[in-house]
């Protein structure tokens, strides 16, 4: 039995929505975050990186959601949700799926952060941190957002796909199962960030999730799924 | 001709040796940041997203460290430096070559942020955002850290295998194209961190680049290989 093992504040809604996808049966354990913020220990014991989503199926353990993206499409996809081997498709989704983790998140991982550290600082001293951080976000992110977000790039990506799906397909594909994330996080978060083309994307995969506590924010989705038993799709 | 459009102080390095390895002939293009330390408007005008590496191969333009590799290795490696396509080599293959980007030079690129911005911060302020990032760096990377370097991932990973590559086989894979340069960082930039299984695996790599700017602090690599012409192994 595939378990994955979810910790609050992550990213393993994508996985949560594959798995639904490929309909293989699995089970959810959540883990809650310490006071600092850090994983807890029963998850380190699991991945001693505390990173999540990580997934155990059987004897084998694996974290990092590219890998596990790929990992249960080739072993339970029977088939579906296979990117093209060649030509744009190929390319499209070899792109996004690497896009998604290796750019895109961090990029938000820093505004979130950077967001975040002003509140956390000792009273006296958090305006001149508002101050510090709201240049840093000016420098180093802004720059960047725009261009991230621009007609240039995803969107206009979004735009060009005719299915709406990353690969250009009927199907999603990995570089979907990658990429809802980051963009659900946007359109929820930094909704000034979204763009018409996102905002339908993000609705086109929640169409696609029916599952009701996908659509919460994720820190509550922790506590409702906490310890549930395995999943059935009512559709 | 593959052109690499490369950008000072950025990722091209693993792509640089992967062309190498892959005896293909390519052109380095190197591009210069701004004063903000931005992508400078030719650059933009290749990848909008102002990132590097980016290849240009033909009619085709590929970001994304992740994505290039995959691609080179498919499209020039002849079978060279394949992954195995089940067991272990499989999966440790997959899971580095995501992990690299998705979570290691994420962590690696924050504490290149938290340690610079005080220096950054005017004069009379510098004493307040030194203590704030370190305390940052305390709070949010140091836990990470030791977990990310301990015996119980990459080192005990590169304690595992036999040969010294990633996936255990006898020839680099695209795990190792991934990992090579973050490890290199860490073992160049923050060798406290470095452990001698990481010392003894970026020795390995080094020792196939014979390339001689290789070595050389990236900073400093982009002017030496400024509109550097197609580069021919001596080897």
């Amino acid at each position: 039995m595939i378990i994955v093992h979810h910790l609050n504040n992550s990213r393993s809604q994508r996985i949560l929505w594959l798995l639904e996808e490929l309909e293989v049966p699995y089970q959810i354990k959540a883990y809650e975050r310490t006071a600092e913020g850090l994983a807890p220990k029963e998850l380190l014991a699991i991945n001693p990186l505390g990173k999540s989503p990580v997934i155990t199926d059987e004897d084998l353990t694996l974290a990092e959601s590219g890998a596990i993206v790929e990992y249960l499409i080739g072993k339970y996809g029977n088939g579906k949700f296979q990117a093209p081997t060649s030509g744009p498709g190929y390319l499209d989704n070899l792109y996004y799926s690497h896009y998604a983790e290796g750019s895109l998140m961090p990029l938000l991982v820093q505004k979130i952060i950077f967001d975040m550290v002003p509140s956390k600082t000792p009273f006296l001293l958090r305006p001149i941190a508002s101050m510090i951080f709201s240049n840093l976000t000016k420098m180093l992110l802004m720059p960047s957002f725009p261009k991230h977000f621009s007609m240039e790039s995803i969107d206009k990506h979004l735009e060009k796909v005719q299915t709406g799906w990353f690969a250009g397909g009927e199907e999603p594909t990995s570089a979907d199962f990658q990429m809802a994330f980051p963009l659900e996080a946007v359109v929820t978060v930094a909704s000034e960030m979204a763009t018409p083309a996102m905002v339908k994307y993000v609705e086109r995969v929640q169409s696609r999730q029916v599952i009701h506590f996908l659509f919460h924010p994720f820190a509550d989705l922790c506590l409702q799924i906490k310890f549930r038993p395995a999943y059935k799709r009512v559709r």
